[in-house]
């Protein structure tokens, strides 16, 4: 059971307080006070856990403190839309908006190599006009031998360049909650110009202690899919961080693993936008150059990336990663997939016609069923 | 190694018998003549199979009869897209042109149930101006005690209705070799006027005997993806209906089984739509109303069938596949996932839009990247 | 609904014919008269498909050629265990008994390659003992364009050769129909001293016509599970033989594929030996060799074919196939999986330990739970 | 390569400090100094990472301190059999020994979920002279919202009634680093009479700075396979505890993910219990109750749980995990497959049967074969 205070109530308030005493009195339920973060306002609002079937709603709606009591049948109580509530739809951040409205390409690094890399990318983008990408520090690798990133080391230059070409968020994954602080203090020492979105990575899909730790903390987060467990888990997952405090996540689809994707790296799992947005209030992030792994040309002259990264967008997502580098031959992990600074262009042309193709489609639906 | 003949070349010509004598010199190889239906002429080949590597290519070319010598190195030898080779792509069947520059919307019954709901389907068509459908008259189930399709009995007011509704081309699954004999003696007395498209499903995808029996007779074959195998394992599939003589294949998308497309029925594989046009020389299909499975309404009104189609149409899919019913409710068969006849036209106009969508994308591509 | 009549009617009685006549009352009730060959006796049996839950089961009860009337609730009808049902649970052919309590090992040529093979390998199942064996004549194959097994060219001498060494049974796959003929022509050109199993190949798993094919004959079937399917769909796939009138059926596991079971072929499934055993009355085999693939030696010195094999029997596996070969080298097909003759004395007495240890285990249980 | 020091040589002598002044000569080479506890000593290793392909070994070999040096190619550096390399296979803590030769048996409850429940299960073990377990604390579970264990707040009571039991070893999943020190702090509050080996879960199986950390501490380590992922990333997994430090760890295996394992809870790989120990130099463990995650009986009255058990032990598997309880119906998670206390006896009867006939097996070959 949720129970929403008003929006002048603090977490610290007394209104707070008579509920959790009331609750205290029903055997077997625990409270937690919780404050949520959304884009032009926060609330607070206390989940009552464990046997809340016996009860009552009407002792709490009765509270002046009191906006709304909602009984969580559904799954997904935190994250999942829920019949009769009329939720506030994403978050704003660092002067971006992120919603189930809004649709952003974050085209960058999968991993932080150089100075000179980053500088070469950010420089593309500004010349484009994007403001959001992708830049890996922190790099999980399969095998405890293989490059394993930058760590905290490359983030100086990182912020202080993203400051320098007008980068508002970077997608940034984290491992270790000693990475937020480190990640924190170096935005800080860099005058906090930009923004980082926290990544989980499909490896921490169900790291709890992870999710709870990015969830007591206002970094977004950037939640990538699990690769081999369902969605419906992922989006438990979800819950963990949503239900320790942040509300602000990004959902990411980045294909599965199975026997049946091949050629592909991943089996393109798109199909799965419009699910995550009809079941959640979450926006949508497609990864296609993750999920494909390689360069492949079709007979029309479209790159697979290109292709499943459509899929993606014409379906709804609200946006696109994609890897990029400036020399994709001397790139450290994940160099194949990367496009060529030259094809970024293309690649933003080419995902804003669809994007377009994608709101014609929802515009065509009203006019002809209403 | 295929040896291509001349054009005005016959089978049973002292041309091609030259071919088979030259080849009959070399020990461990076989030969077989086949004659491929092209869509404005058929040509004349002669497969050289078994331990050709040791074969020379000269002897073959300085013969007169002879267009062409192809040492086959890459896989998929009749359907593949090979280097160098200037082949036709598609084919035309009864006036309609399948190829992968086409597109064709193909809706229609799962399985007939009456003459009834055929005669209110294809008038839905009619009305649209749709000449491609589909229509399940063999159906195989995971049951013997199921519903199993009212087989050759329907088929006479199948094929009298499609005539008079203007239906060129019927995709209709047969089972068991007996069925097309059954269909092309139905086809006569009906006067032809409509033809059919021979589906193999999925469950057949590597039934070969069954393959090699749709290869040898001329009426085109939809062959939908098997299940639990791989793409590759699929395309070889489709070899030996091409090996067999038959060139008029459409290769069919449906969506895969595992544990980690849910809620979809299947794990939609529609990523692979520009696989098969880069691999093969096959137009596409995909198949959205099986791959999803049920009816789903997203939050922008869209539904998931509507969707997943889309991400088909939009990476360049030829044909969609679309279940639909007078009366979902009655259907015997899959009437969850069918649209209703007032959401044909929508369905029509929403990847109608997506399809010049992708036209564009050419364009664009074209137009950026030379 | 199954009327089982009694010991002494026939499918052309009267007592046959009234109970047709009394089911025909009931609206949306069809009837399918079967014979079922059991190991001692042959039964006949009415089964009352479609709308049969208000039919009531007094009328045929009261009926004096009737011996039981079964309500299926349960899925498998005519293959699986019903409560309150006393059925012979297995089967004899040709002199060698088959059920959920017997034990056959079944080592033999996965493909026929030469009379000398055949008979090579013949003359060491006779030393061990052995008179069961598989010999792979149609051989079913991913690419149109690999060795396809010699067909019924070879049947002649592999059933000459089975006679002189004393073997009673050999699995052999078929992919159509008219194999069955061609089988049972060679069988009595040879004088009969054989039996053949006929297999049915995964690949065939949801070949409804081929199955409904070798239910209207009598040869015992041994049906592998096919690969990407789920047990259920094959367990029906087995009622599509078994409702056709065979209930001669042994099931055989050969592991599925997925991207998990690396470094064996497939993933091996043998947890699934006690699943079928309990679900349905049908002995189950397991494929060892198809489904590790290649050999690997462990550090205690045994192959993992071994291993496997081991584990089905001692779950109570009442077959194992194995594929041997004289000169694996020279094997035309799956070499690599195949024991050497030196090997397979070995083999069965490692085999012979592990059904001893089952048969303990369960004498074991017996004693101690009662 | 790995610099395998003399058993004399510690971490902070001369002898060392010579391998890593002489390994920095070389560009791109990283070093490593590592102890390893085997079962009767401790050996330093120096690690050489990085560009190590134009390191020669001269130089190394030379050293008065060094015993050995291997050039790494084969995957599992740390974990992996090599070659030519005769190293001790297994640990000994606690008084117990785990290594690829011995065989335990680790009943015990799934979760902790009252000092009662503990008491009554050790008891059990007790009487069955079963001096390893397992016991649950800290349970990562798919929602946020169900029970998480009791955490530190079951560790005295389970310690203290560990030692009045003599149980030696108890597996308990940790899901931080944090948990490690709770433990070793309840631990020594109860005196040390037990021991804990330290349990990754399956959702963290690519935690890998959790793994680092357990990799940091001298605890063994229990490593349960990751769900959706390779054996060969699983094993990589393992190569991360193993390279920081800590060369005790167990494998399990516990079932895989698919939509091809049911009726069972996952997909049962106990095949790869061979696969494992050949690979590897880790003792390998089974948890059938996790597997299977029901109660099912057979025609021959062994339930599934049993079967698979049985599978894995006649395999060479090393331990056998299996929740049990005294009171299944009021466990707190994962009763159903949980066993009753009276079946544990016939639990441990029957394991040790398998077991007997496993050695058997391995005499059996020897003799025969050499």
């Amino acid at each position: 059971m949720i129970i929403v205070m008003r929006g002048d109530v603090t977490p610290q308030s007394e209104a707070v307080a008579e509920v959790v005493r009331t609750a205290a009195r029903y055997q077997g339920v625990e409270t937690q006070v919780r404050t949520i973060e959304g884009a032009t306002r926060s609330l607070t609002e206390v989940y009552l856990l464990g046997s809340t079937a016996a009860v009552p709603k009407e002792p709490f709606e009765e509270m002046t403190g009191v906006e709304r009591v909602i009984r969580v049948r559904a799954k997904y109580r935190a994250i999942g839309r829920h019949e009769g509530e009329a939720v506030e739809v994403g978050f704003a951040y660092n002067g971006v908006q992120f919603g189930q409205d809004t649709f952003h390409l974050m085209p960058g690094l999968c991993a932080v190599d150089s100075r000179h890399s980053v500088e070469a990318t950010f420089k593309v983008l500004q010349g484009l006009g994007i403001a959001t990408t992708r830049a890996g520090a922190y790099k999980p690798r399969t095998s405890p031998y293989d490059f394993q990133g930058h760590g905290k080391a490359c983030l100086p230059y990182v912020f202080e360049l993203a400051g320098k070409y007008g980068i508002r968020v970077i997608a940034m994954e984290v491992t270790h909650e000693s990475h937020v602080a480190e990640i924190l203090e170096a935005l800080e020492a860099s005058g906090n110009a930009t923004g980082v979105m926290l990544q989980i990575g499909t490896r921490n899909a169900q790291n709890f202690e992870l999710l709870k730790a990015v969830g007591q903390q206002s970094l977004p987060v950037l939640y990538k899919r699990g690769m081999g467990i369902t969605l419906d888990e992922s989006l438990n997952a979800c819950e963990y961080i949503a239900s320790s405090g942040n509300h602000r996540i990004m959902f990411c689809l980045r294909g599965m693993k199975t026997n049946l994707g091949d050629p592909h790296r991943n089996f393109v799992d798109f199909a799965h936008v419009p699910v995550v947005r009809r079941l959640t209030r979450l926006p949508v992030c497609v990864d296609p150059s993750h999920a494909v792994g390689k360069r492949f040309v079709g007979p029309d002259g479209l790159e697979d990336i290109h292709q499943v990264a459509a899929q993606g967008v014409i379906a709804g997502a609200n946006a696109v990663l994609a890897d990029m580098h400036p020399n994709p031959a001397e790139a450290l992990c994940d160099g194949p997939q990367a496009l060529l600074p030259s094809q970024v262009e293309h690649f933003v042309r080419d995902m804003q016609l669809v994007r377009k193709a994608y709101l014609d489609r929802v515009e065509l639906r009203r006019r002809m069923l209403g």
